[in-house]
């Protein structure tokens, strides 16, 4: 924790949303950044299944400097019908998880993937998520992903980066490439 | 190399373009991911000083399965002016070098970070870079972020996203921070 030590007493709130790849990537990249920093990184899972090899293999060779936290393996497909009941246990376990990991003083930076959709499906409230913004520590940097990101939370936010699909390689019957997609 | 040994021959071509923030970023993530595959990661830089301590501190600590190659040290304020002879070398130097390494088998993944801005600052020719896409062997992943993509680039791609700024800090004031901007 040799960088911990800053004059930088702001974290900030970031956003990223949109309907392309690159949110969860760009949050990787972020945590990264951050832990090449000396920072302290944790990344909560709201959608279940959304994680892949190669991230937690990553995560776990990082050592315990970023830590990514599943809520459950496997993946579900639908948030509506059979799938929502596990989605909803899934989401507020990670919510339950994520105010008590913001509202303490472990880590540097806090990411919290695909809660903007678990907020857009009403898998977790609006209102809870813009409790937990409001009470994050000055120094902590607040990241939160997935499309379909609340006018709410936006406006909460200091940087609100929309990822738009401009051409997307599945369409066009590509699978999903190791390293890549997982 | 556990994991190098892949039935998957078909590299793919994406680009991270647009205006936001999270290009490079996303990039940085993509090749983590790929990364904790198993896979080696080459990121070479086109525009001088882009890169800061953090993700540079991280690919060091990962060691020669990650590797990041500038150009050069330091930031040039301006493409144009004074800036332009030191960026031309840059980008002209880290062109030979990607030719090399695309041309060559020791990478999986090869990250071509602000290649886009290059062609569109005329720092790159846009046909060589047409051309280097092209030579690509087929099982290498190649990613060319930077905006203002040429559309050429695009139509060559298997995946595009535009990185599209909705809110950014350093408009309302707010001063870079450690561990997310560098």
């Amino acid at each position: 924790m040799i960088f911990f030590m800053s004059s930088e007493t702001n974290g900030l709130i970031l956003v990223f949303t949109g309907n392309g790849k690159g949110k969860t990537t760009a949050a990787l990249g972020m945590a990264l950044r951050a832990w090449g920093q000396g920072m302290k990184v944790l990344m909560i899972q709201f959608i279940k299944g959304g994680w892949k090899y190669g991230e937690l293999k990553a995560a776990e060779q990082l050592g315990p400097g970023f830590e990514m936290r599943q809520m459950g393996e496997g993946f579900v497909k639908d948030v509506a019908g059979e799938g929502l009941e596990t989605h909803l246990v899934t989401a507020q376990k990670a919510l339950a998880e994520a105010r008590r990991d913001v509202g303490g003083a472990g880590y540097d930076m806090i990411i919290l993937d695909e809660i903007n959709y678990a907020v857009h499906y009403e898998l977790v409230e609006l209102a809870d998520v813009l409790e937990l913004i409001r009470s994050k520590p000055p120094g902590l940097h607040l990241v939160l992903t997935g499309r379909n990101a609340a006018p709410e939370v936006m406006e909460l936010a200091d940087l609100v980066t929309e990822m738009k699909e401009i051409k997307y390689p599945y369409a066009s019957g590509v699978k999903a490439r190791k390293g890549i997609e997982y």
